[in-house]
């Protein structure tokens, strides 16, 4: 079976995706013809399971040093793969696909750990990185052949095992003529820029977490509504208040725009503490609530601009940018990109005709559908490895 | 290179194995020719690499629900494959053998958590299994395919994910006109017995625990000779002694004994609680030393003879008996099993040139080998899975 499956060159796979937020499951049944960064991708459905509140709460739990064991760890591999083969049943149900015409199943699994740097003082916490949901059960249960649990492989080459979307992001996005921006706006922002080509040469992209993304103005709106929203819906409190230019500035001397890519932030720094020293600065400079919130946002979209006058531009000619994540609903956040960016056209992925979710599980069938072919399916220009390397896992059913 | 690998038909293999005793990792060279029961296997090389005192310290930490976190597990699936790869490096140069000419890794993993029975009370904790050891950071070291990982698949098509040991006992002792027993005698006693047979049936085979190994005479000296003595050398103690054959029958009595196979038992059964309730009663019946340390040598030597005669004799001939494991240095036990098996030749399975501890680690180099041939590497009638099954996941360097 795996032989005849290695002689095949259009693959029908389901992507398999769950991201740290725990949210749930996304399944991405897609069409594959080719391989590696010519692969043409017909997505066929896609569909989230939502993780149920009790099965949730134990992630957590094992997410955590203080409540985590290894028991449970043991017994939270299988249960969660699973979840994932009750995920693909019901999609493919969905689908009107027989399980028989899915030739694979690519699966990310879900994050439990990550160690982005060893610890020096303990050989025994080597950077690392740990996903579960036993690709075996998968396969076994829903009689498919599985690939999975690529993070690993790019760690083991010396990369961060991150981020892996860009690859996606290359295949699915890429234009002849024009060069294109992705621009995620997450809790962080990070963008991924592609030089139109007609060469598939993927390690000329640029990718890199640019800032900010709604992590700050949804922390800012938390305390100024005393927690009622918990997000500026659509960016209409924004859209009402005028831009501290001062305060903005202050904010953009921060040495992290600076950095030269590639580079990655987090809630380290952009997270709580950040918003609440802004919002005292802001508080004291007197400025009424709807200015503070037009002023996080201006930072968001100032922080991506900066980044692509400094980092992007002087390489490509960008005739795009592609919008994706929470972000892409806050129309302010769009209105001031399109001001600072006068030479580009925004868009929204979903506009382009791919939601940001199925993105993601579309990436990991990508993913697999290189492993069956051999190809290498790691960015080097992305994650810091020393090479491309074939990353992933297969069991069979 | 995954194609090319898929049509040869002779291999080298490195199996490595590690047991749950944490005291190293084993490294079996060797040459397949074939695969599946046919499989002809040439031990090239085999070495022990044993863990540093820290290391397995932290895996004791792992190992327990109380010390382990999922911070640890992430760290240590990383630590332990770096030394399985160290391992295969060191024993290749021992051996002479370059890693090219090394075509395929097999990987047991190291034990960490086992739950053999679901935990009715808690959904998480379903009936799983958990070696860590990842198999891309192995592959990528080395620089060699590795497949590994193999009972987490057994389990899914609901085996006990054990005993794996009857297929390699098959493969290596099978004998066209003898009918064999395989006795390993570790802490408990377990037996593979193989009807002489033309044929390739690995089904007929009958595996299962015949009762106590060395656990209850080890922990009798331990307590007669206040701590000095860890286990009888060579029976010596044993064989001044006479057995009390009252106190042995009243043990030959427990029903575990009357159960027909397949059949497991442990530590809770024939472990220190019953080792402790023994000694009492034979010193109350006011027995000397030697007579309590015969008496359990003799409980061992019984409950092995007797499990042949009601659960293995009735269905096949068998005309050796080849015992591995610590147990078979104890020539007092060797010697009382002689005069209960007279029909029989006791025999120690280095005797036939084949060390107990590398017999593991060849035993994971033929289910590796199995894998790349697609054919069922579990034994249904041996860990009670539903149907025979690939076992193991697939890593390419
Ligand atoms: N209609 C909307 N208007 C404005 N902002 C919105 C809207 N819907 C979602 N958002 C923003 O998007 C955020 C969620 O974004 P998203 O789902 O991309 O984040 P995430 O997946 O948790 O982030 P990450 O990519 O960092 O894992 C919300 O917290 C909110 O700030
Ligand atoms: N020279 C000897 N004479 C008598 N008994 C011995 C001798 N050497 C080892 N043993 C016995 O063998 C035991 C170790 O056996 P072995 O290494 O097979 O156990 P193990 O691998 O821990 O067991 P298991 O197979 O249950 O994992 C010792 O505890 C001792 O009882």
């Amino acid at each position: 079976m795996l032989r005849s499956l290695l002689n095949q060159t259009s693959l029908t796979v389901a992507g398999i995706m769950s991201g740290t937020s725990l949210d749930g499951i996304d399944v991405a049944l897609v069409r594959i013809d080719g391989c590696g960064v010519d692969a043409k991708v017909e997505v066929l459905h896609f569909e989230s399971f939502a993780y149920e509140d009790e099965l949730r709460e134990k992630l957590k739990e094992l997410c955590s040093i203080e409540h985590s064991d290894v028991s449970l760890l043991c017994g939270m591999n299988f249960a969660i793969a699973e979840r994932f083969a009750d995920a693909v049943l019901r999609a493919a149900a969905a689908a009107n696909i027989s399980l028989e015409q899915i030739d694979l199943i690519s699966s990310h699994g879900q994050t439990v750990w990550h160690i982005p740097v060893a610890d020096e003082a303990n050989p025994f916490l080597p950077k690392s990185t740990l996903q579960i949901g036993d690709l075996s059960v998968l396969a076994k249960r829903t009689g498919r052949p599985v690939v999975g649990d690529f993070r690993t492989a790019d760690m083991a080459v010396g990369g961060q095992g991150a981020p892996l979307a860009p690859y996606g992001d290359f295949i699915l996005f890429r234009h002849e003529e024009k060069g294109r921006i992705l621009q995620n706006i997450g809790g962080i922002g990070n963008c991924t820029a592609i030089p139109a080509s007609a060469s598939t040469d993927a390690h000329r992209l640029i990718a890199f977490d640019t800032g900010p993304g709604n992590m700050i103005m949804d922390q800012v709106v938390f305390e100024l509504s005393q927690g009622r929203l918990t997000y500026d819906a659509n960016g209409s409190w924004a859209s009402i208040g005028f831009v501290d230019v001062e305060l903005l500035n202050s904010m953009l001397a921060d040495p992290y725009f600076k950095l030269p890519p590639p580079k990655t932030t987090g809630r380290e720094l952009f997270g709580k503490a950040y918003a609440s020293s802004f919002l005292a600065t802001a508080l004291e400079r007197g400025l009424p609530p709807e200015d503070i919130v037009a002023t996080a946002t201006s930072f968001t979209a100032h922080s991506i601009a900066r980044a692509y006058n400094d980092f992007v531009f002087p390489e490509y000619n960008i005739a795009e940018v592609i919008v994706s994540g929470g972000g892409a609903h806050n129309q302010t956040l769009l209105g001031m990109l399109r001001e600072l960016l006068p030479e580009q056209s925004i868009l929204t992925s979903d506009e382009l005709g791919l939601s940001g979710d199925a993105k993601e599980a579309v990436l990991f069938a990508l993913l697999g559908n290189d492993w069956i072919h051999g190809v290498p399916n790691n960015l080097p220009s992305a994650t810091g490895a020393e090479r491309p390397t074939i990353m992933g896992k297969l069991a069979l059913p």
